[in-house]
């Protein structure tokens, strides 16, 4: 059997290399990239498996990561219970109709992970065979908080003013969408798996702007029996609270095997806290995405002093970015990241 | 000499009552408020002592707490420093031309505190006098790299890549742009106190979106030294680290009385970081400003926990939000907050 290193780390173990990828490490900073995104939106490239696969690959092509993440996007589930997804240039995502009450909750559909979501496994499917046995396969979906925080605002917000007002007035509501959201996301991560992933990332991309009771009970939670669920069947899992620095101090209990720490704490401190909590996970990150833009010495120092953190923590380390990498990245930077990790090691 | 809540809380004692008042609670949740910007835009209003005393005032003739802050906005230092200011409806402050170059630094004037920035001063005298013994006079400023970060992106920013930018390939420039603004935000903090103001907030707003070693570096060190300016003044100071409870970790050697708190960590938390920096200050904070909009029962529990937590911190404690109010508050809101706040006392 072939050795994964992000998989040795998953578990625990000290791989002899340090393993490193990329948060959206396919996307728009990629010419080849805009090439296929010229002929396809986004949504349509993610049901694609041929075209998601393709460009999951790409970055594949240019770089020596360790893993490979499927091209799609965390608020598919949404689209599944029946929510229309569209993209503004520029403004991210809308989904329609929102979610606001009872009543709202009887138009989602009941969800079957193949039937609705078969497409993300397929996509699966194709990259698996063009893995070097190296290379980790990782599944992802958004955290039941973060996607219900979509499918009540119906976009991103700067306050998340109808989700706090949901908790606050419609607790019972609001509880009810995350267990629907819990059910169809465990069958898709399930799916996912199936199909070839050998762990799963769940995003709760938004999860840093509750104050910490609410965070535990809306947000940590719900992640959590998705993670439970995974650990169950002893699926490698990657907890990323987005933004989520403060919120170290509320993971008691959990599930994951990996927690993807934001690049606005240090890795040793951010393992104290986990210390604290009785965690013992290992840990990926935390590079600024904004560090791909400095000159090559200033980005190189930067990537040390993470590696050096990585090594003080003494728990498992998986090098990534704290955020996902943004559209102005320039492509040459993560060679220069990745030799700097290579001769480090 | 009368005594005031807040300022023996700054100080380091434990004042009879709990002092409270709310960041931003002069502002567009109250309708009064909406009926002075009919007639005059937000700039004209703050450069209008009359009027900007008028709006100061108005939540203290709703609300009992214990401290007026003047209002104005954190970006008129970088008006006085010559860049021109304007609001978009819902798209926040825009500054014009930017700093991007040494060369752009050479556009920015020499400032003159009394002379550029009186009508803050006038404001603060006009509500001084309508101020209760036992009520604080707040001046405050935009610490040097919230407003720079403006300054050089030009608005608001949700990556700050120009400003990231500028620190990793033009770092002489930004420091230069800071020693400005130190310089500049001094003399308005000591015009203000001269005016009447009991003691300054400093706002680093933006000051959480940096990894440790460039917060540290960039906002923290030109922060303090706003800071310990006043401290050899004797003027009683606070420092908000906006979005900043990851920063906690990096404030050794801050020469601030009180820090304010974000909402994203809990306040006995929060005072542990503390202590771990060495740092003996009272604490402002923390509620969300989004229970506000919660049911009365549920605003109450928060607001105790809020209580709770700061008696356990055994420090000082002046109840506030962890941001600024929004216009979506219901004015009734701050009412039940401070029947609790008082009930508790």
């Amino acid at each position: 059997m072939s050795v994964k290193p992000l998989l040795e780390a998953a578990c625990g173990r000290f791989p002899e290399r340090l393993p490193v990828w990329f948060m959206r490490q396919a996307g728009r900073y990629l010419p080849e990239y805009m090439e296929v995104r010229k002929n396809v939106d986004f949504v349509k490239l993610c049901q694609t498996p041929e075209l998601a696969a393709e460009v999951t690959l790409q970055p594949l092509r240019r770089y020596d990561v360790d893993a490979s993440i499927i091209f799609s996007d965390i608020l598919v589930t949404a689209m599944a219970m029946g929510q229309k997804l569209t993209f503004d240039t520029g403004h991210g995502p809308h989904l329609e109709p929102v979610i606001r009450s009872a009543q709202d909750l009887l138009c989602l559909k009941e969800t079957n992970a193949l039937k609705d979501l078969g497409y993300v496994g397929e996509a699966i499917g194709l990259v698996k065979q063009k893995l070097r046995p190296e290379q980790a396969m990782i599944g992802f979906c958004g955290a039941p908080f973060t996607v219900a925080s979509y499918m009540v605002e119906g976009q991103g917000s700067k306050d998340y003013a109808q989700l706090k007002r949901m908790i606050y007035e419609k607790p019972a509501v609001l509880r009810k969408l995350l267990d629907k959201l819990i059910e169809t996301t465990v069958d898709y991560l399930l799916m996912q798996v199936d199909a070839g992933a050998d762990c799963v990332m769940v995003f709760d991309s938004w999860a840093g702007n509750l104050a910490p009771d609410d965070f535990r009970e809306w947000a940590f939670t719900p992640a959590n029996d998705l993670l439970k669920a995974m650990q169950q069947k002893g699926i490698p899992t990657i907890y990323y609270p987005g933004q989520g620095s403060a919120q170290l101090f509320s993971l008691q209990g959990l599930a994951a095997d990996v927690v993807s720490i934001d690049w606005r704490i240090d890795l040793l401190t951010a393992s104290k806290i986990l210390d604290s909590q009785g965690l013992e996970v290992a840990l990926q990150g935390n590079l600024d995405p904004l560090a791909l833009i400095a000159p090559e010495e200033v980005l190189r120092k930067k990537v040390r002093h993470i590696i050096e953190q990585g090594r003080l923590t003494k728990r498992p380390h998986i090098f990534n970015l704290g955020h996902g990498l943004l559209p102005i990245t320039p492509p040459e930077s993560l060679n220069i990241v990745l030799s700097e990790i290579r001769d480090e090691a």
